[in-house]
């Protein structure tokens, strides 16, 4: 079992930039203990995962914390809501049916919960 | 006891649309299990329970979600600071003295924070 | 062990007057009880602690707060990224390498998650 369990929840698009940098402060930190984090985004936030709405995504920081384990995930009501299709968006993120309830379930395994 | 269980805080009125759709979607979502779920308004957040505050409250979804058995409670502070009389506000909210005390006391008793 | 425990997160300058008015109100309900209570400031927020940033800040509110055993932390990261040097900040602030390391880690104690 994971050392640090935290799961990051965003539902505006301005808060991306201030949440990338608090997910990436994070695994500084935790520096060689293990974890496992997560971003869920709902409403909103989850255009940011399609690099076609023109939110200036930054692919590269995600990338890179996709790569150090980070798991990224998407709501589908807020993707149907929004009108995008699953292959609109970044391959690696996950999609789940609620985004709360993915909210609801990391908290009762132990996951720490933060709002940027 | 319940298997789900969900606090919500909300103090911001332009939250409230997005507040009762992340309910919405997380009660279908749990879709037959059993749930506690409530929702903490404080600060200004009060006032849309007060339907004689012009907030354009959305009642019939507030009532849809209550009897499905969730729980919409105020902060007795807040309404004092709003000079909103218990008389005023929607018959099935509940008071508590203190809407942060009761967002302590229900992640102690296992509850998920969520705020939208 | 304190029977209620609660970590306060800000990062927005702007919400520091809702945050002390949420802190005050916590520590008045619960009357008489023992508690550990913290606030953890990243991002823009840990400003506040500089008084020579002409934000208004509420220092008698925080020293008040402050003698009755409230914690207030600032994030070195979010101090380093605005210039600020730990000898500007208020003198009962403690400092620690990462905000959100914190945060996860109060949680892990079983400190109850406010956003406010």
């Amino acid at each position: 079992m994971a050392k640090y369990k935290a799961v990051f929840h965003i539902d505006e698009n301005k808060k991306w930039k201030l949440l990338l940098a608090n997910v990436s402060n994070l695994l500084d930190a935790i520096d060689g203990e293990s974890y496992d984090v997560e971003v869920v985004a709902n409403s909103e936030a989850v255009k940011y995962y399609d690099t076609g709405q023109n939110l200036d995504t930054d692919v590269n920081t995600m990338k890179e914390l996709m790569e150090k384990g980070v798991m990224f995930v998407a709501c589908n009501n807020a993707l149907r809501t929004n009108k995008i299709e699953k292959g609109q968006i970044l391959d690696y993120v996950k999609v789940v049916p609620a985004g709360v309830l993915e909210l609801v379930e990391k908290q009762s395994e132990g996951y720490a919960y933060i709002k940027p």
